[in-house]
């Protein structure tokens, strides 16, 4: 299941930043399992990472070839992503056996070793099977074109029900500026880092360091603000691509607020596309906290609320059960909370105050916003000025059957 | 579904100590929802309650009561204990609801109002039905009997599949110590305060102050070692009882020790059965956490292993998806966890060493630990000398049908 249409977005080509899709058949043979991405030469990036201490190779890679690269000053050139093996829990042999893929597409693209960022996704725990991604390779290579977007989008997908792009383009002194993302992951998905793995990339030239700033405001915005279970994965990773082969040129005023904003709004649309794919996912719920003292007490309330399996499956069984919403706010350790204080609504309904349920409240009004595909908890905690808001799913049948079949 | 037999143990009956049941058909006509507990005149208690800052009424009231009794020097003297509604979630009102029930009982049995502490279960956020409980505690309290506890045991229960009991008798130089407790409990548990309901009552002589420490040492290592869904209900309750009407005289050294003991048992055996008997549980799971340097990151590793929905759903299928627990473990935030030390066992076979699977490991191995109905997950962080252990059950169908279908 999942929630709204799920129709892939057009998802505008970035000039500097090619795409191919191919089928190694870690998994299944004959699935689209295998995606490598270039960058034109004197492009940017910016990386965010799983902080679970057990990151899995790929992720310990990619960080040190970004460090080796900063150092020699020649750049990532290559992404290569497969899927159906997470290449995590797997020590030693794990790192060797990413090295080996990076080093077989470094030698095709005739660049150094480092200039290749490896990701992995799918299951964890199992040796990456390296043949078939080495013998894919070549064929693979040969396809790389800048509207390759719509393919790698079904290319980097594992338990995913429907692919997840977004795009923006903005108009920069009669020059366009793009911005284009993809994103894939419906399980295991809580900050740090929601996403399994993410690929933005735009043509606008923007250096290094401001363009790890824009990646990090965003990510707080979007990907750090979702959760389905409340698992965080090995894998969890995000780049931002800037390949600056755009003939744009912005000022550091609005026009790069421009910019930052529609990388956002990429990474929002991307972000809240994983939550409607959640796994077993029936409902997309808004869960947004304001009156707060501080932004660590309102997250505290939201996720505690957004990750409640009670409150969970009763947004499954679309009961307005708001006593677990209560229950979840009481129990998320805000010191000193005054509850009489608090208030709490579905969408526009007023459901709590005094401690209680409000004397205006009926269930059948409750009941009209449970019914709903898309709806939000509100809550007003009445001790700042400080809101947050997190993005979630219900708790349904559909997300046992799914992990607990997921390895058979 | 629950685990093991589930059988009512033999539970001893305390001197001082009487319990009756009846049915006020406060949710489902005919069915055992009252309970009354009489204390003996000089019984002394002690008592751990929620610390959800949304704590229901009868929570507030109890310890109002508590403390009136504490300034009045004239002792709790009953217990009253309804299911089918928490009076929780329901403000001023609640408490004038919960206050009447109290000065019904206290009528009945010619005590002070502050003389009768009152216990909630059920659905939250609905007003409590107070005329069907003031008509049945009349004829509910003719029935007190010192003989009362399986059926006290069948009248606390909600949600729950089983009765819950567990007893001790101790011999002190030849004179009869007997511990007795029932509990009741299957969804919406976890630690602060694990149990919803539990009541524990012993013959032994006792003063209040130190009847607290032993309770809640027993409670550090029972019911504040549980969880089933990491929710904490707004009406956990446990109460230790000390009637002092056994003959027994028990010294400070070792007389004392083995009624701690007796206790504790009795508290451990009752916080597992709640474990067996969780909502849709088909698995009981020993969580171990060894090696650490702390407390803290001990229950932090072991709950965020034991809440994973992910770590559940494998748990359900029966499936050594170890990578699974590598990864909860890998987002506890332990403090530079080094991950090539820590070790993972599922009961005595090693899965995980080294970041990643052990070389010894073999899929039957884990596949025969992980069919067994009872099993453990062991963990050795390779960083101190403090271990910890809690115990958990499996996510599965079951869960979700109970929870989404409570209020239909």
């Amino acid at each position: 299941m999942a929630v709204g249409s799920g129709e892939l977005a057009k998802l505008w080509p970035v000039k500097g930043f090619q795409l191919a899709t191919g089928c190694a058949g870690i998994k299944v043979a004959g699935r689209r399992d295998l995606v490598i991405m270039a960058l034109a030469e004197g492009a940017e990036i910016a990386t965010v990472f799983t902080r679970n201490a057990f990151c899995a190779a790929p992720v310990q890679l990619a960080k040190k070839h970004l460090a080796d690269t900063c150092r020699k000053s020649n750049g990532i050139r290559y992404l290569l992503t497969n899927t159906g093996n997470a290449n995590a829990g797997t020590g030693e042999q794990g790192l060797k056996d990413a090295l080996q893929t990076c080093a077989s597409l470094a030698a095709i693209g005739a660049v150094d070793v480092e200039q290749v960022m490896p990701f992995s996704t799918g299951v964890i725990g199992e040796p990456l099977p390296i043949e078939p991604i080495l013998a894919a390779l070549p064929t693979t290579f040969t396809a790389l074109d800048e509207n390759g977007w719509a393919a790698a989008a079904e290319g980097i997908l594992t338990t995913d029900t429907r692919a997840k792009g977004a795009s923006r383009q903005i108009d920069i002194n009669g020059e366009t500026v793009t911005v284009t993302g993809i994103a894939k992951g419906a399980g295991m998905i809580r900050p740090d880092m929601a996403t399994m793995l993410g690929y933005v990339a735009t043509d606008a030239r923007c250096a290094r360091h401001d363009l790890q700033a824009i990646l990090n405001a965003a990510v707080n915005k979007s990907f750090n603000r979702i959760t389905i279970d409340g698992d965080t994965s090995t894998n969890d990773s995000l780049v931002l691509v800037a390949t600056g082969q755009s003939p744009a040129v912005l000022d550091d005023g609005a026009d790069r607020a421009r910019l930052v904003e529609a990388v956002e709004q990429v990474c929002i649309e991307l972000a809240q596309a994983i939550v409607r794919d959640g796994e077993g996912a029936t409902k997309f719920v808004t869960v947004a906290v304001a009156g707060g003292a501080s932004v660590a007490e309102c997250l505290q309330v939201a996720y505690t609320v957004a990750d409640s399996p009670l409150v969970k499956t009763a947004l499954f069984a679309s009961d307005p059960n708001w006593g677990r919403i209560l229950a979840a706010i009481g129990r998320a350790g805000v010191d000193s909370l005054n509850v009489d204080d608090v208030k709490v609504w579905l969408d526009d309904v007023l459901i709590a105050e005094r401690g209680g349920r409000a004397a205006s409240y009926t269930e059948q009004a409750g009941q009209q916003v449970m019914n709903q595909e898309e709806l939000s908890i509100r809550i007003d905690l009445a001790r700042g000025d400080v809101s947050e808001t997190v993005w979630t799913t219900d708790l349904s049948y559909d997300y046992i059957r799914i992990n607990a079949e997921y390895r058979t």
